[in-house]
């Protein structure tokens, strides 16, 4: 990954963050409405259980270290190694009983995406990747992923959380790709990308999302042969409109479709 | 349930079709075009030998039983006992990776839905109900099903597998109750019936449904406190358009807005 091996300690992080997340999953927990009257937008107790955790553990290990996370905002962003953190990625999956939501812990190296980790601590799985390379645990035992070839959009599959995340002119360009493909498939967030690093899906396009959102997985993708950018091919670390891929002849006639 | 009780029988039919589909789950496997040159509908190995590995167990043990499943058609339909069988409901699921697809078994006696089980062997859930009562086992260990009392569309979530399965009148009366409610989500089959009964949602809404979709899902939603019937307010058990819901209240609000 980079100079300093975090893999254990990201296992660490995954441990404690699960065993503070997983109580309040299909229990009885409040939810709230985080934004100002507008969208239904669910925060739980677990988030923040799960935030303040792993931010415990970075402090007492990593004092130097900067935390950018969901529910806590950041710290120290100007620091060389910076914590990405998304404790529950896929909220109203979460709330709905649904086990594709997942905790996304993602370390960026003078703001360079080198190691993440989608942990779902219900399944027992977790997707790990440093951009060289992306591994697999879970039931079926270990192994290395790598995204599938699939080179033609009319064989491939799509995924993207909601047909409702576009309006406008992004509705327009994500209907000429889901108009291309052979199959599309609707509510997985951060577990897509995951589906595409491990080759069961070719495709996830998604639009406005945040760092948290994609930081964790861009080296996982990345690491399993995928390819991840902006929808203009831009860096994807920033959030915004996301296109990944699980090869490069896909995802370049993927950003045609989006150009118009 | 009934007369005899299948509880155990049933119990080993989902262990043995579990063993036998979950080899194919995430491996490379055959998928073919089942339609005539129309929509994707992927048939894989696993479904065949889910349903082969159920039915024989069923003759050798009830030779005197009916059997109708997904895969190999009917057999003996006018048996007092008949087994409903779905060995992938929610195929594209399956061959995306994602486990929300479970193996459906159902028994009618006398044309009505007594038992059902809804197995989904890599995450070790069974979803199970006699009409009366229901029941979880898997992860966080076994407990009783109760659907939630949410009581308006506006406080309430609602699941179907995709808004592309209604068109026409039936689009409309589908978006009038997408509009109402708090939250949808999309993209579960099987699983979302079975969030209803667990109580984490309150109600499903789909349409084309074939029996072997919704006959082993009755019982389990019936036990749980939840009623399921066809958007019109008759039987559930012939498939077609189906709505599900968490409470009568819930139920009667829904099938309004459906009627239009």
């Amino acid at each position: 990954m980079s100079a300093v091996d975090f893999t254990e300690f990201v296992a660490g992080l995954a441990t404690s963050s699960g065993q503070a997340i997983l109580p309040f999953f299909r229990a009885k927990h409040t939810t709230e409405d985080k934004s100002a009257g507008g969208t239904f937008d669910p925060v739980t107790e677990a988030d923040r259980a799960g935030e303040a955790t792993m931010r415990n553990l970075i402090k007492r290990s990593f004092p130097e270290h900067g935390v950018l996370g969901e529910e806590f905002g950041t710290e120290n962003a100007d620091a060389e190694y910076v914590w990405v953190l998304d404790p529950i990625d896929g909220t109203r999956a979460f709330i709905s009983g649904i086990p594709v939501w997942g905790t996304l812990i993602g370390l960026t190296r003078k703001g360079v995406p080198v190691y993440g980790m989608m942990n779902q601590p219900f399944t027992g799985e977790r997707y790990s990747g440093d951009g060289r390379k992306a591994r697999y645990e879970g039931p079926g035992g270990p192994r290395e992923l790598h995204t599938r070839q699939t080179a033609a959009l009319a064989e491939a599959t799509l995924m993207t959380t909601s047909p409702h995340l576009f309006a406008g002119a992004e509705k327009q360009a994500y209907g000429r790709v889901e108009s291309a493909v052979r199959l599309t498939r609707y509510g997985c967030d951060c577990y897509a990308y995951c589906m595409l690093a491990a080759g069961h899906v070719d495709l996830v396009i998604e639009s406005g999302l945040k760092p948290y959102d994609i930081v964790a997985l861009i080296p996982i993708i990345e690491g399993a042969g995928g390819i991840v950018t902006s929808w203009s091919g831009g860096s994807a670390a920033e959030g915004g409109t996301i296109l990944a891929a699980g090869n490069k002849a896909l995802h370049q006639a993927a950003l045609a479709l989006l150009a118009g």
